[in-house]
């Protein structure tokens, strides 16, 4: 690693600290958006929803701002090791972020049509799993903030959780879309949400895996647990049992 | 803009060669990736579809392969203004890519599912939207590589295609499944393709924004159609006519 004069580690570290307050503020945002999106899905609130929306350039100017800060330091600080690692953790994270804020908005667009048709009982069960991702991105973005990396390994782990829990959710929708026809668009869209969600729970798990290479330098990913693939499955009306059939 | 030695121009314009070559060839392999991965979900070929799935990895890993590149440019040649335009846009075109694969790869994990249930008709339908995102992503490559503006710009307009063969075939797909409850599971997995290959288009505009953005130095995203959002709409049994409950 090469010796810098003191006041040029100085200018290094002002910059490496205003690039992570810049994660900070974008990693609050992201949070807020998700959260304000299950909530509007919950409540039928399509003003809620439309703030989610409009917020979303919000999400996209952060992430543009963190990429300049990062090309800037590459260029000017030409840092190495551990410090380079730090600088380009940056990117990862905030490309999860911004993709989080993404699916977000997309919860956020389907509000005004589920509000066209009644309530389905299962948004109350994509909202358990909306909390959760929730919940896990909260604590993915205290891990990295703090460069825990035995957090961040906690949230690594409970992604099992969501892909559970997006499995079942996946198949009580189709059981409620089979039971009634009128229940098949906003099933199909709530679908569409759940996917979301899981996603999201994906990228939390990205943030705690940049985490543990800040902290460590190694990388975690080699030995994730193997994914819950029971979603891409079939579930015929023939091989569901009538308790199957409602579920909640 | 600094004058450079004669030697330190050199070798920058070889890195920068390497550089478009790594993205040639990562291009070529997402555009195979999403043509096979479609080929395979028409044709029912669950040995075409693990081909996807296995060669996934090999699209990361050329993505990981452009982001050293990159860095290693940033950090050793500090470009400016045209040049840096070209060594970021080479990290945006490397991420547009890696998210048409993990959409292609997604597409084929589906296949073995879908071969579970009967061939639904509307698996024609949309291998018709994986054929146009398949040729707008390769128009959209051709005219990065060549650093045609003109040609990117017409792969940006017909965007709109897209959306607009996506909406159709969302409700397309809804009236086979009110239709039919043995259509709701497999109709659903094929709501999930359609949907990643709505996305594929959109990457594939990112492409040509990326090719517009580093020849004029000026975004194209300014003056974007509007999206069209039908596909956010509830289609409800009572609001489909008899001949839009038999398309195809």
């Amino acid at each position: 690693m090469p010796v810098y004069p003191t006041h040029t580690m100085k200018a290094f570290d002002d910059e490496l600290d205003r690039l992570n307050q810049t994660l900070g503020r974008m990693g609050g945002l992201a949070e807020t958006q998700l959260g304000t999106a299950v909530q509007a899905m919950l409540t039928r609130d399509e003003a809620l929803a439309a703030q989610v929306i409009s917020g979303d350039d919000q999400v996209d100017g952060a992430e543009d701002h963190i990429n300049e800060q990062v090309v800037r330091l590459l260029a000017l600080r030409q840092p190495v090791a551990d410090d380079l690692r730090l600088v380009m953790s940056a990117l990862r994270v905030a490309s999860a972020l911004e993709r989080i804020a993404d699916h977000a908005t997309s919860t956020a667009h389907r509000v005004a049509v589920l509000n066209q048709a009644p309530m389905v009982p299962a948004v109350k069960s994509v909202a358990r799993l909306g909390w959760l991702v929730r919940d896990l991105l909260k604590e993915a973005l205290d891990a990295f903030m703090s460069r825990d990396a035995d957090r961040a390994l906690k949230v690594w782990e409970r992604d099992e959780e969501v892909d559970d829990l997006y499995s079942s959710l996946f198949r009580e929708l189709l059981t409620y879309m089979m039971e009634d026809p009128r229940h098949i668009a906003p099933c199909t869209h709530l679908q569409f949400i759940a996917k979301n969600l899981e996603r999201v729970g994906d990228h939390a798990t990205n943030l705690a895996e940049a985490t543990w290479f800040v902290v460590h330098g190694t990388p975690l990913s080699a030995n994730r647990p193997k994914k819950d693939m029971s979603s891409y499955t079939m579930a015929e009306p023939r091989h569901l049992s009538p308790q199957d059939q409602s579920p909640e």
